[in-house]
């Protein structure tokens, strides 16, 4: 019988990882930071305002991280000594520009623990320094990259949009298919990790076979990644993770749980989905007989048994790459990554 | 005395002028509009059709023509025969994106006669749309440009982002000066202008004079483009033009004729502008009031002559060039755009 672990001790756990690896990536994360900042830099005060807001506002610095790790997991010997960092900061800026945007599609009011920029400043401003993000992102992977990395991000960015587009165009749609919430989830999460992590071994002097493996890497972490997101939003630990419990579903997004939970309803059960996933206000009652039927019918179980095998595809991934502490920290960070769930 | 002309026949001038200019480079135009189309295609169906609206709406094409014709202007022998049309596809493709979010931003319902995407499909499938757009211009960038004209471009949109924040910034502020609203002016229409002159002439091996004189061109032709627009919001050809008289005024917007009234206003009038600016929904008798006190203190007029002395300066940055038809084409372009005021 599986160990029974308490919540905290596994949110813990995951902060940990990502804390040894930001230790191991120190210096690096620290001209990182260093970069974020002067490139917020704007004659226009407001630009600045938010983008401090939002950047400086305690996020974990994942991607950026992924990018500085992915470098030196390859243990190279190149001359790079900076445009692993410019392309660091690119990613971390596409990350914020999304963010921003995301937001005011979402109507979100709060995003870990703060306001969000367009509660507080209103869509209109969010709209347009996220473009501003964005376009600064564009600059710093055109003087630190090159055209293959180019190519990596702005194809990248396109896929950011496709997913997020197909996601809105499916809100409420209890009958998307699995297929398509991959692709959601790809856009949302998986193609931003790939690419952070592809360009990163790039720039160090990636063969084709370890950006292969990189890709692979970084695609299957973030799907594993996102999974787990989806699954914790009906968990009794969404809380810790910064996230309110059923904010998806409030908001009628159809995430694999509620895919899994619908196909394999009765027919009574059914009309239950039908009826409360158009309704604007979802009552707690609503979300708790939703959560009883995901409960019934394994589906947060279910949900983790694909979160674990993309987690698997990735770190069999990095097999090809010589044993070092920024391979194991990366396993390790899968790994966690997978239990904040239970 | 100057001659009286009908409106309509200078609204056909300008008109005949960007025909005549299509029909100068209608081959490129065919290649521009086949390859814009291709790159509108996506697996998501709402992306294509909301591509489709709004860049086949009938748009003059008048960036991308800027890149061709620059491109043509230096009777050059490049060998290139394709990347100048992939980076005019990318202008007008930024240029689609910006469109998109600025109707949001602004709340826009109708632009050039027709529903605004955003009434159409709502402001969340505008803001990710845009940022489709956005990101496959950078992807035709990255595919038929240079290190060069990526840096450009990728330039241009933080100006152009940077200009926009700064514009809802001063949204009512009657003190804002000259040099600000040149700057939002700059961002908001004279650096896309701009790199698509840039673009066209280093795509086409424009030395590095023949690159300053079409950044200047490009950059001077779009301020007097934008000084005339702004202009037109308060002529009576406004509605010629496919704008609504007073939009801008009764957005709150600060352009040159409304900072000159305000400076040259006397105490009372002062008074009169604090008390309707603000006001969300401007009277008819106010905006009329407003258009009297623009007259009598010819504000059209003098924002008439900072556009004349735009268009003079850009004129003049084509002295470098050998005479040919592109050149004499575009040069009557800008004369015309001038005369669309009156």
């Amino acid at each position: 019988m599986a160990e029974v672990i308490p919540i905290l001790k596994q949110k813990a756990d995951f902060d940990e990882c990502i804390k040894k690896l930001s230790e191991l990536c120190k210096g690096d994360l620290h001209s990182i930071n260093t970069l974020i900042l002067e490139k917020l830099d704007s004659s226009v005060p407001l630009i600045q305002e938010i983008g401090k807001y939002l950047i400086l506002s305690g996020g974990k610095r994942l991607r950026p991280l992924l990018t500085t790790s992915c470098f030196h997991l390859l243990n190279n010997d190149s001359t790079d000594t900076f445009n692993h960092i410019g392309l660091a900061a690119a990613v971390e800026f596409i990350h914020a520009a999304t963010l921003l945007h995301d937001d005011v599609v979402d109507l979100s009011k709060d995003r870990r623990g703060k306001l969000t920029a367009n509660e507080v400043w209103g869509n209109k401003t969010s709209v347009l320094v996220g473009d501003f993000l964005f376009s600064r992102s564009f600059q710093l992977m055109t003087k630190y990259g090159n055209l293959t990395t180019l190519k990596i991000l702005s194809d990248t960015s396109v896929i950011i949009s496709e997913g997020e587009v197909l996601e809105i165009s499916n809100d409420n749609n209890l009958e998307m298919n699995e297929d398509t919430y991959f692709k959601i989830i790809n856009g949302k999460t998986a193609s931003l990790f790939s690419a952070a992590c592809q360009v990163g071994g790039l720039i160090g002097g990636a063969k084709i076979n370890q950006h292969q493996a990189l890709k692979s890497f970084g695609t299957n972490f973030g799907m594993a990644f996102q999974l787990i997101d989806d699954a914790i939003d009906y968990s009794s630990n969404s809380k810790l993770m910064g996230k309110n419990l059923g904010d998806d579903f409030k908001e009628g997004k159809i995430t694999l749980p509620i895919i899994l939970a619908y196909g394999r309803s009765n027919d009574e059960e059914k009309q239950f989905w039908k009826k409360v996933i158009t309704k604007t206000n979802k009552e707690e009652e609503n979300f708790n007989k939703a959560r009883e039927l995901l409960f019934k019918y394994n589906c947060i179980e279910d949900t983790l048994v694909r979160a674990n095998h993309f987690a698997d595809v990735a770190i069999d991934s990095l097999s090809i790459f010589k044993n070092n502490e920024y391979k194991s920290a990366l396993i390790k960070l899968i790994e966690e990554s997978i239990k904040r769930l239970y």
